[in-house]
């Protein structure tokens, strides 16, 4: 009888396991999917699309060097001005390197490098750490910390 | 009967929150010390006592502007020579504006503000995001992007 008991509970464990691991498959897709999004939308020049990968939320957090902002809206004006104001340009924008590693069943972290093609040339780039969470609307990031050369 | 089912339900609810609320506040009190730990180690020149609080593991990141490095072994050699070689000094770590926040039951993320106090009044100071894991031995930093002046 003890033995039925063994089976059954490694069966159950195998199949929860499976379950789990499939689940971690289908959430790393679809953050994978968010950040295609996101630099698909940055090279159509199309910021809000851009924006859209992040949590429309005034606790949005953006770290770049020292400097610390909040607030999506804040975001959305200060990529505007930055990149689409008088004499700026987007660029081309990839991301590589990209690491997407489970933190529980509704958050993970993303590792990964971003860099920039520029008409004259010049190829900023450097690194960036994500917070993602998971919302009912879908997978958005609610930290990014961004640091570059 | 029915109103019976619901309040034992309410109840349960409550409870599992009220634990749950529990074991976020411990699991923030921990994180909390590791970086105190950390701070304390700093200061009294124990950089072995300050590396106590990263996953002792190859696979532990560290970005720094545009630069990422591995390794808990490779981080210890790189804050002594930065450190403690001919004509450095550690000088005092502070850590502020330090926001914990929960990812999950074994996992979190520190948002905070590092500020260095040197002998001739230099003050580097940036801002970091850490990654939290919980392991059989304790929190540990699996993921460190510091950032600074």
């Amino acid at each position: 009888m003890r033995v039925w008991f063994a089976v059954l509970f490694l069966v159950l464990t195998l199949v929860s396991e499976s379950v789990g691991g499939g689940r971690a498959q289908g959430a790393k897709s679809a953050i994978a999917s968010v950040l295609q999004e996101q630099t698909n939308a940055w090279n159509r020049r199309d910021l809000e699309g851009f924006m859209a990968g992040y949590w429309k939320s005034p606790e949005l957090t953006f770290f770049s060097g020292a400097h610390e902002s909040r607030g999506w809206q804040a975001a959305l004006d200060r990529y505007q001005k930055t990149y689409q104001g008088a004499g700026h340009e987007m660029g081309k924008l990839e991301f590589s390197n990209l690491r997407i590693e489970m933190l529980g069943p509704d958050s993970a972290f993303v590792r990964g490098e971003f860099h920039l093609t520029m008409s004259d040339g010049k190829t900023p780039h450097g690194l960036f750490t994500l917070i993602f969470r998971k919302f009912p609307e879908g997978w958005k990031i609610v930290h990014d910390h961004s640091a570059g050369e």
